[in-house]
């Protein structure tokens, strides 16, 4: 293969076969095509796009480049889910135990938060003594033993992607439908479960800011999932205001055990139970949705969901006593209340703003070699419909840095929009 | 500058400012910015293209990526040609002692023959003694005391365009008029003459396949070269046949030397002259056209061309005698005619296929690396209109392996086809 002719044929439009998109996928990884070869294929395909076949034969190339872990001998059907991601998108901390309760096996390898966006790693990890490196064997051992574990990607869990991801970042060719479908599937198939549930976000703060390119990924995805032999449904839900009342890390950690506990917010609940009626649904076709959508909500009511959960967190390592005592978790030096500057009925709350102050706050980091504070972020946060008088709380800004705080009233008073207010 | 973002800007169809693209490409040239984001640029660059004021921006970077040549102390108008490139254009040989013959000094940097393409700097080594490696202040030296000097273009004199050139060639990035038009600028402008005639070649063996084409490249090089205060003037030329009766370097030396002789095809000789009539004419405007060209001719006639020729041998270093011994140009082992296999009149010459042909008698390179033999080649070429019985020669192949021209015979028989052929 001449790395340069198979650039040129997709330069010019051209479809890649199977067999020439592994060689240069092997090859990069092996690192004898070099970044620079890789960067203007990877360019060429922000513009030439690339079939269902092609994003199938880059997904496979890119998952067989390292580990990939095999299910067979776990007796239940195994289920995982993706998120394109958002703010306050603690759902996986529910989802993985409330779906564990169904008989369905939920192995899940997330991701950390960068920029305006979460990521269930950190939030884990804000629990005191949860190890989020486990081997695949202990990976494969507490999901037999609970039904469901959480853990960070490993090195050996398709390098390419790592390595591939990276050098988009620097190169502009972040935003290709076929190159994101491929980062995203080569972990998720590497990981091996045979359903893949995927929850698309689309809005002011999600991945993809409009319907059009949110369902061109949610397709992309689908299909590829599909054409690859596993189990896959997608829902196309909006990221333009947080769910939930939190976001950060140990706050979420905290919204997530209410919800377990069968409280929480309702939009938090609701895409939790949506998202797992779909995973339970794929994996046992034979059962009745309505069934499965009341035996889940029966799983929250009866604890049997939070039962699961203290299990996972045992099972790596966490101490559970925070379950009924949040104050085990990292704690802010400082809470500011944001005080509503006006009476009225919220209409809307700026879901990039507030990813935007738990960054400044210190709840995310804007490199990858950032240390979070877990403790920071935003909690008690108003939601759309709601009702404030003038000077009553908008949200609580948690951080260690009380000035930092204090800079960010304005912004967070921004953030939130009033359908008839009255200053 | 964050080079990722420019990038972006780029490859969402923006236009790049004057700052951004000179932050860029001296990063680039420095080594900051690295290969693979130069790569994903270029190729962002080719799918968006660069209005006339980007493409200028970034000639004017790489031009001033090295050192450039100022000519103000000299008392002449100065001028050069640039091809796009072909088989058998040996035009530059005649063309830069025949317009020094007119009071215009001719300071030209060429380039090396590559793949089917020729190159007028391996042809000048044919000549035994013959320096393309001059400093500037040697070159300088020449043009002055001779008025026209070829040297090969020296390390110090556009990098950037050097390291990017290498860099395009393996990323699937060349075929971008704006990317060609700042390789061939920046080195022409740091180069530093006037005015510039472009001979953009369009045909089979062409860069330019089509007629579309070379004409946005035209267009290109002429309003970059005169938005950067230079005169240009540009001509489209076929390359669909090669040109005159040799393709190799030896071989197009000698015939260079019989058109200075006023003998020559009169295809070589007509193109020679067109291309001088417009150095001359943009350097002294006063001076009508026709009068231009009987002086040209004259100058041809005279031997006042060749004459130039010579002292520009001798005052390289070169041994001017094979001007009236041609058997002391290097000369090659075999000499195979090739017959035709049919009676007829000759009404195409495929210039693809004798480029390949001199490239497998070993006349030119596959790698930058390769070692020329400079007295493989082809000569003697039958020409468009020319009648041939059975069994006469269609041409001669040169080259020191018989066993290798042998094994083209028949490919050099399919070159040339007839019109009103007889078997």
């Amino acid at each position: 293969m001449v790395p340069q002719w198979l650039i040129e044929k997709k330069r010019d439009g051209g479809i890649l076969s199977d067999g020439e998109i592994h060689d240069f996928i092997s090859a990069y990884t092996a690192g004898t095509i070099p970044d620079y070869q890789m960067s203007a294929l990877a360019m060429a395909i922000y513009f030439q796009g690339m079939t269902t076949e092609e994003t199938a034969s880059l997904t496979d190339a890119m998952m067989h480049s390292g580990d990939t872990i095999e299910w067979s001998d776990c007796p239940l059907p195994t289920a995982d889910k993706h998120s394109t991601g958002g703010i306050g998108d603690k759902l996986s901390l529910m989802l993985a135990p409330l779906v564990a309760t169904q008989g369905v096996a939920v192995p899940m390898i997330s991701g950390r938060g960068l920029g305006i966006t979460g990521g269930t790693l950190d939030k884990l990890e804000s629990i005191p003594g949860y190890n989020t490196r486990l081997s695949v064997s202990e990976f494969k051992r507490v999901v037999n033993q609970v039904g469901c574990s959480i853990i960070g990607q490993t090195a050996r869990l398709a390098p390419a992607d790592q390595k591939l991801y990276a050098l988009r970042d620097v190169t502009g060719t972040v935003p290709s439908i076929p190159l994101i479908t491929a980062s995203i599937m080569s972990k998720k198939l590497a990981e091996g479960a045979a359903t893949l549930v995927f929850d698309v976000k689309c809005g002011i703060a999600a991945f993809m800011k409009t319907r059009e390119n949110a369902t061109k990924l949610l397709e992309s995805l689908v299909n590829t999932g599909k054409s690859m032999g596993r189990k896959c449904a997608a829902l196309l839900t909006s990221m333009d205001q947080p769910l939930g009342r939190t976001a950060g890390n140990a706050v979420e950690v905290n919204e997530a055990v209410e919800t377990l506990k069968n409280a929480g917010p309702a939009d938090t609940r609701k895409l939790t139970l949506d998202l797992s009626l779909e995973m339970v649904a794929l994996s046992y076709p034979e059962r009745p949705r309505e069934q499965i959508r009341d035996a889940l909500e029966a799983a929250l009511a009866s604890g049997a969901a939070l039962e699961k959960f203290r299990q996972m967190v045992e099972a790596q390592g966490g101490d559970p006593r925070f379950i009924d005592s949040p104050t085990l978790l990292p704690q802010p030096k400082c809470a500011r209340e944001v005080p509503s500057p006006v009476s009225g009925t919220v209409s809307n709350v700026n879901a990039d703003t507030i990813g935007r102050i738990v960054l400044q706050l210190g709840g995310n980091r804007t490199a990858t070699t950032d240390v979070i504070d877990l403790a920071a972020g935003v909690d008690q946060l108003v939601q759309e419909g709601e009702t404030v008088e003038t000077g009553q709380p908008l949200m609580r800004l948690l951080t260690r840095d009380a000035a930092r705080a204090e800079s960010l009233i304005q912004l967070a008073q921004s953030a939130v929009t009033f359908g008839n207010s009255q200053a």
